[in-house]
């Protein structure tokens, strides 16, 4: 699974044990919904200044949100 | 500092540990030097491909990369 599909995926269960909706994330996160769909399916390059809102949004920060064993594996370079 | 700057100064942490040039740095990483000093300096709203192809560069995962006490300081919401 590439960076994309890996960051789509952790947002997606941290707004899942959160009980909100995407359409709650975005409004928070001050996203459109339509964006936040496209993350979580993995088809955005997000920037970081979006993984920090959303991050915000989901009240984790930077370093918990890539606290997750997908983001401990090393990639090959591209 | 915003996480512009936030990344920027890590980056510059992380490779000068490494004893790397920001040259040796862009070429690794397959990006250009003047891109990876434009990070440095907190201009750039970088993507996570981006993030993860320097993160992998300076050979340190994600995890490891945002595993920093100024990726761990809530931010207000934007």
């Amino acid at each position: 699974m590439d960076v994309k599909g890996k960051i789509g995926q952790r947002i997606k269960h941290l707004r899942d044990i959160s009980s909100m909706s995407q359409k709650d994330l975005a409004y928070s996160a001050d996203l459109d919904r339509s964006y936040i769909a496209s993350v979580e399916n993995g088809s955005r390059n997000i920037s970081i200044v979006n993984i920090e809102k959303i991050a915000t949004a989901l009240n984790v920060t930077l370093k918990t949100f890539f606290d997750y064993d997908e983001f401990d594996k090393p990639t090959t370079s591209h």
